[in-house]
């Protein structure tokens, strides 16, 4: 059975204007990779309504998993959770479990539950929430789109959270061998070894170190004895 | 007259698997912004021809500009050119101008111009060669998609001249108040000024340091003057 399949939708101006640099799809990926969930589709997108929406739409229709990261704050800003109601054409209001936990973090601080932080606990109809063992405030699946904070260490805790609820496939193995010949000198015999090697996924990666030219060939795939069949394979066609 | 706008498309499977960490949609993000162009949306998949041929396709025709990352090499993995051209459905092939680039690299260090480097020749029918003055190879422009490689230093030097040839609009300037408070603390009087100026964007960016929580607020737009009033008034709300 394929591995389930997922996508990343990304929400925020300050990364398209160049003033944050994006460090979640990194994590996103090399979490799923090891669950076995193949990640197959980044999208970010700017707080925009219409654009999100239709994003969510159309990720939350071709792969069986949709993470969201960012716009889930206080701030006018923060637009992420209605637009995800929208895409479903579902309700969205305060809920009690989501309010009590938000009351609890604030009462522990001394800190006023203010207007503004309330709209933190504001929850799509027939969403579950996930857990925010670092800032409270929680995440949430609706249907097979899973809603997080963009803020790094937040988004991470909350993609450990989701994880475990998730079915992966078997873990995406990869080897790698890296040689000092540039990837012209490759080419036609890694083609013809991924022909044959179907089931694997061969990928040549130019680097340049001290003005000379290399490559890493990466292979990757679910079954170890099949990988390491293909190594050796790689091995005596590029010896030393 | 507003600024045109700007997608882009990473072409890549050793992103979506978390081997490779992209750094080149953060370097296109900063370029983009000084020169006066919107980036809008970014969109990240794999080395697979009907993905990458529905997503140039879709982005060509929602934006003024598509700059794609990626698959521009000599190896089987790299399909980017053959697909760009399927998306407009022109023929492509190696092209005598490209070719004559690639021998004169090649003879410069007397390595053989073979059949898989000869791949980095083809060219789409109709499309103007973008210099890489790096590793010779060059990208091309084909309507409002600007090919270019995902090697960050190339991609870089890519980008440097590509741009001369793009109009842009106004810079997006922005400036930032740096506050110890945390975001629920200035929501509201944040979303009433971004109403008021609603020619300019407010965003809210929350930070931890040291165990005390902060807030990023950073407004941008083209006009400095309203900048400085928006700044003026955002010191006013928050003092100290």
């Amino acid at each position: 059975m394929p591995n389930p399949t997922a996508a990343m939708l990304v929400i925020g101006d300050e990364i398209l204007s160049g003033r944050t640099r994006d460090s979640n799809m990194h994590h996103l990926a090399q979490a799923f990779t090891r669950h076995g969930i193949d990640l197959k589709e980044v999208r970010v997108v700017s707080d925009d309504r219409a654009a999100i929406v239709g994003a969510v739409q159309a990720l939350a229709e071709a792969y069986d998993h949709v993470v969201t990261s960012g716009g889930i704050g206080p701030t006018h800003d923060d637009i992420t959770a209605p637009c995800v109601a929208e895409a479903f054409g579902v309700a969205i209001s305060v809920r009690d479990d989501a309010r009590a936990i938000l009351q609890a973090h604030y009462d522990r601080s001394g800190t006023e539950l203010n207007e503004a932080r309330l709209r933190m606990a504001r929850i799509p109809d027939g969403a579950a929430l996930i857990d925010n063992p670092v800032s409270a405030a929680p995440g949430f699946s609706l249907r097979n789109v899973h809603v997080m904070a963009g803020v790094p260490s937040v988004f991470e805790a909350m993609v450990a959270s989701l994880l475990p609820t998730l079915t992966g496939g078997a873990p995406i193995l990869s080897q790698t061998l890296r040689l000092m010949r540039g990837e012209g000198e490759v080419a036609l015999p890694l083609g013809a070894l991924a022909e044959e090697f179907s089931d694997l996924q061969f990928g040549s990666y130019p680097f340049q170190k001290d003005g000379v030219y290399g490559t890493n060939l990466v292979v990757r795939g679910t079954d170890a004895g099949r990988l390491d069949a293909a190594m050796t394979r790689l091995h005596a066609l590029f010896p030393g």
